[in-house]
C-alpha cells in the first residue's frame, strides 16, 4: 500500500520540493503537493493520506480517520487543541513549527534602532523634504535592555541585541528563571515595578493569557524613566493603551513600537494611528520569510519526518491537551 | 608654567568630563571646558593654551603659533589637510577621531531589514489606517551581501551581519585586500561586474575620490539581478542616480536606501523625494550618539593624551600631506 503525504501550502518553493521529495524517498513515503488554489484536489488527497503538512482548519475538520499525522506549519495551534473532535482520528498526532523566533526577533530589531535613531521624526522631515540631521541619537551597543517574556522569542532578541554589543540585557519571566548565557539578570514578574524603573528599552513578547492581559498597566508606565522606549511584539492586550497613548503624546515616554494592538484590525478612527513617535506595523512580526522561516519550516518537517518513520518522538510534539 | 587644553565641543556629558579629568590630573595638564555658545572665552583660551580638543576650521585658523596638538572630534579632517598654512605651528601635530563606523553600522542594519521587511510599503499601509500584511519579506539571516567598501564602516556592518546570521558576506575593495575573520570572498574592484552579477544585497561605503565617483553606472545596475536592494552610506556621487531612479521605479530594483545624495542637501524639486522603495535619510548615518560613540571619541582622546605626554606615538594620527 502506498504511503500518502498531502501537502498544501503556499510557500514552497523548488530546493524546499527537492528536500521534502529526498525526505519521503528515504522513508517509503509519496509526496503530493497542491497549491492554495488547488484545495479540490488536495481534500481528494488527504482521503488517502498518512500524513498532512499545512495550515487548513477546516482541512483538518475533513480529513478521515486515516490520517495520522497533522504537521501544522504555523506557530498557533489553539485551534486544533480547543476544538473537540477535530480529528476524526483522536489519536492523530499534532505537531507545529516553532520557527518564527528568528524573524521576529529581526523585526524587533529594526523598530529599535528606528526609536533610537529618531525614524518617526526624521521620516517627517523627509517627507517635508527638509534636510535637518541633528536630532540626538541612540545606539544599540552599550544600551540596556529589558525583555518582559524569555520564550523563543525574547531569547531570539537577547542575542542578536548582544551581537550588536548591548551593555546589559534583563529579563522577567513568570518563573524567574531564563537561559543565563542570554541574560546578565533574570527577575520574576513580582520584581517587574523594581526593574522598570531603571529600564530605558523595554521590549515585551508575551503571550495572550489571563496573567499578561494589562500587564503594562498605567501605573507601570509611570515608573519608567523619561525617555523611555517600548516594543511589543506579544500581544496588544498586555499594554493599557490609554495610559500608552498619553506617555507617547506627553513625551514622557521617547517613543514606542506596537506590532500588536487590541483589537485588531485596529478600527480606522482609533486614536493610535495618531499617536506620537509611535511606529505601527499591522501584525508583521512574525511574517515567514523568504529565507530563512521557510527553509526552517521544510527542514523541520523532513527532520520529523525520518522520526516518525523510525517510531522516535517528533520535535514539534504538541500536547493536545495542554495546548502547547 | 601651566599646560593647559582647550576644549570647544557640544557633546560631552558629566561622566566624560570626569574622564578627561583624571586624564590631564595624570598627565599634568589642566582643561578648560567650553560650550558652543561661549565661543569668545574658548579662543582667549586658546591662545594659552597647547592642545585643542574641537572639530572647527576657524579656530585652528585663530590658534597661536604654541599650539601643540589639535585632536579633531570628527572623523573627516580634508579642511584641516587641503589648506596651506592652517596650522600656523608647522609641526602641530592633528589627530582625529575614527568611532563612527558602529554608529554607520546600525544605520545600516535598520535600512536594510527596512528593505528587506517591505517597511516603504507597510508604511504606507499604516499611512492609509490599513491592515494588508501579507507581503513576502526577506530575512538577514541566511542572505548574502555584497559590501562595495571595506574600511571601517564596512567591516562594522560586516561583523553585525554576520552576528544576525548572514550566509554570505562578500567584500570588494581598491586592493582586492580586506580582513579575511569578516568576508567569506574578498575582490578588487575590477571584478566588480561579476560581483554584481549575482549580488542580493548590495552595502556601499566608499570615500568620495576621483574612482568612486559614478562607480554604480547605468550599466553595472542593469547587471544587478531583478530584485535586488542597495544601500549607499558612502558618498552619492557613487551612484548614477537618474539610473537608480529608473530601475527602481521600473520595478527592477526592489529598494535602496540613500543617506547621501548628489547634491546635499537634496533640492526640493529633486525626484529622488518620489521615488518608489527608496528609503531617503539626510545624512544622518554617521551622527554621534548619546552612547558609544561620544564614549568611544573622549576615550580616544584621553588615550592619546597619555600617549602625548609621554612622547609616544598618536593612535588617531593623521598624514596631513597623505590626507588621513
Amino acid at each position: 500500500m502506498s504511503r500518502d503525504i498531502c501537502i498544501y501550502l503556499e510557500f514552497l518553493e523548488p530546493h524546499h520540493k527537492a528536500m521534502i521529495d529526498a525526505a519521503a524517498a528515504k522513508t517509503g513515503f509519496t509526496p503530493h503537493y497542491f497549491t492554495i488554489e488547488q484545495r479540490e484536489e488536495a481534500e481528494k488527497c488527504l482521503q488517502h493520506s498518512e500524513i498532512l503538512y499545512a495550515h487548513d482548519v477546516p482541512m483538518v475538520r475533513s480529513a478521515p480517520e486515516t490520517l495520522k499525522w497533522y504537521c501544522c506549519s504555523y506557530a498557533g495551534v489553539d485551534p486544533y487543541c480547543k476544538e473537540d473532535g477535530i480529528f476524526r482520528n483522536p489519536d492523530c498526532i499534532l505537531t507545529n513549527s516553532n520557527v518564527y523566533g528568528v524573524t521576529i526577533a529581526e523585526h524587533v530589531v529594526m523598530v529599535t534602532l528606528m526609536l533610537l535613531r529618531r525614524m518617526p521624526e526624521y521620516e517627517k522631515i523627509v517627507a517635508d523634504r527638509g534636510w535637518s540631521n541633528q536630532l540626538p541619537i541612540r545606539s544599540i551597543r552599550d544600551n540596556e535592555f529589558t525583555l518582559l517574556g524569555t520564550g523563543n522569542i525574547g531569547n531570539r532578541v537577547a542575542e542578536l541585541l548582544r551581537g550588536m554589543g548591548a551593555a546589559k540585557i534583563i529579563g522577567v519571566s513568570r518563573s524567574g528563571k531564563a537561559d543565563a548565557a542570554l541574560y546578565e539578570e533574570v527577575y520574576p514578574i513580582s520584581a517587574l515595578d523594581e526593574v522598570l524603573k531603571t529600564t530605558k528599552n523595554l521590549i515585551m513578547s508575551l503571550p495572550g493569557t489571563a496573567e499578561t492581559v494589562g500587564i503594562l498597566s498605567r501605573e507601570r508606565i509611570a515608573l519608567l524613566p523619561e525617555g523611555a522606549y517600548i516594543v511589543n511584539v506579544g500581544r496588544g492586550t498586555a499594554i493599557d493603551q490609554e495610559a500608552l497613548m498619553e506617555a507617547l503624546n506627553g513625551g514622557k515616554l521617547a517613543g514606542a513600537a506596537l506590532d500588536v494592538m487590541d483589537p485588531e484590525p485596529l478600527p480606522a478612527e482609533h486614536p493610535l494611528w495618531e499617536t506620537k513617535n509611535l511606529i505601527l506595523t499591522p501584525h508583521v512580526s512574525g511574517n515567514m520569510t523568504l529565507g530563512y522561516t521557510r527553509n526552517e519550516n521544510v527542514r523541520l518537517f523532513c527532520a520529523d519526518l525520518e522520526n516518525y518513520a523510525a517510531g522516535r518522538p517528533l520535535a514539534g510534539y504538541v500536547d493536545r491537551k495542554r495546548g502547547y
